[in-house]
C-alpha cells in the first residue's frame, strides 16, 4: 500500500476548513485523480444515517457514551467504505477529523476518559491510524472568540462552560501529540494564515513526494 | 440497590421467548408492578432509530464491527433509560438478551473476536452485568431444527455454513458460562418444557425472595 493517510484535527475556531481547502488547492495539481478529500461520515448511507440520529435535536437524552460509539460506528462504515479502498489505490487521502476528535471531545471534552474512548476506537479502527496528523492548535479563548465573532449572544454561563469544554479539548489534543510525536505534528495556528499554510505545507512535503 | 437484573439467554431454537413469557406469569403475582420486561432496543426513540438502521435491509454492506458497535450504543441508551431506572426503583428486571449475545453472535458467529467484543461493550454498559444470567443450551442441531419446521427451504450450502455459525455461538455461550460460572446458569433446554419451566423457576427463586 503506497497511499497515504493525512488527517486535520484541531479545535473549534483553529480554522481547520481552510487549512484543508488550501492544501487541497495547493497539492491538486500534482496529485491529480490521486487525491481522496474526506470527512465522517463521509456519503456512505449507513454512516450518514448514523450521523442524522447524533444530530436529531429531538434526541436530547443521547448518553455520551451512546454518542460515542454512535460516532465509533459511522467511523467504522467510513474507514471501510472510503478510506482502505482510497488508500488501495495510492491515493492520498486527506480527513477531516478521525479518532484524535473522539479522544478530545467525548473523552476529555465530555469526560468519558481519554483511555476508555481511545481503546473503543481501537475496535472501530482495527489499529488504523493516520501515517501523519495536522494539529492545529489555537488557545481557547482565540479559538471560541473566532467563532463566536459573528454571533450576538452574551457571554453568560453556557459560555462559561464553553470555555472550560474547549480547555479540555485543546489540552488532550496537546497531550496526545506529546503521546505520538512521530504521527501528530502540532502547527501553531494562531499565527496568519499563510504562515500556517507554509507550516502544513512543509510537513506534508515531507510525506507526500 | 435492592432491583434484581436477570438476563436469558441462548441460541436461536432454544426456547427463549416461551421460557420468559412462563417466568413473567409465574412472578407477575408475586412481584406486581415491581416486574420490569425488557428487550433491546427497549422502546426509547433513540435505540429504535439505531435498530431500524442495523435492520435496514438495503444495508447489506455494513461491516461486522460498525454493526457490533452499534448494537453497544443501543445497549447503552437503553440500560441508561430503562434498567437502572428499574432497578434504582427495586425492580426485578427480566432483560430478553444483553452483553452476553453481542459475545457469542458478533464475536464469535461473525468471528470478530469474543474478548474484543466483550472490551468494546465494557465501554457501553461500564461493566453493568446482570445478577445472574439464564442461559438456555440447545443442541446447534434441535436449534435450527426447531426454528425451521415451518420452512421449506432445501438444506443447502446456506443452512451448513448456518449450522457453522450456530455452532460457534453455542460454542461460544458455554465458554462464557465456564467463565462466569457465578453468574451465567447452564440449563438443558433440549429437556420437556415444564422440566426447563421448571428448572429456571428453581435458579430465579434463589435471586428473587
Amino acid at each position: 500500500m503506497n497511499g497515504h493517510f493525512i488527517s486535520f484535527e484541531g479545535p473549534d475556531g483553529a480554522g481547520k476548513t481552510t487549512i484543508l481547502q488550501a492544501m487541497v488547492d495547493h497539492y491538486r495539481k500534482r496529485l491529480k485523480d490521486q487525491l481522496t478529500i474526506t470527512r465522517e461520515p463521509g456519503g456512505n448511507p449507513i454512516s450518514e444515517a448514523i450521523r442524522s440520529i447524533i444530530l436529531d435535536k429531538e434526541n436530547t437524552e443521547m448518553d455520551s457514551r451512546t454518542e460515542a460509539l454512535l460516532y465509533a460506528a459511522a467511523r467504522r462504515q467510513h474507514l471501510v467504505e472510503t478510506i482502505l479502498p482510497a488508500l488501495q489505490q495510492n491515493h492520498v487521502v486527506f480527513c477531516d477529523r478521525y479518532v484524535d476528535s473522539s479522544i478530545a471531545y467525548q473523552g476529555a471534552g465530555r469526560m468519558i476518559g481519554e483511555k476508555a474512548v481511545y481503546d473503543m476506537n481501537l475496535f472501530a479502527t482495527e489499529g488504523e491510524l493516520p501515517e501523519k496528523t495536522i494539529y492545529l492548535d489555537v488557545p481557547s479563548e482565540l479559538g471560541l472568540k473566532r467563532i463566536m465573532t459573528n454571533r450576538t449572544d452574551d457571554v453568560d454561563r453556557l459560555d462559561l462552560e464553553k470555555l472550560d469544554f474547549h480547555q479540555r479539548v485543546r489540552d488532550s489534543y496537546l497531550k496526545l501529540a506529546k503521546e505520538y510525536p512521530e504521527r501528530i505534528v502540532v502547527i501553531d495556528a494562531s499565527q496568519d494564515l499563510e504562515t500556517v499554510k507554509g507550516d502544513t505545507i512543509k510537513i506534508l512535503d515531507q510525506v507526500i513526494k
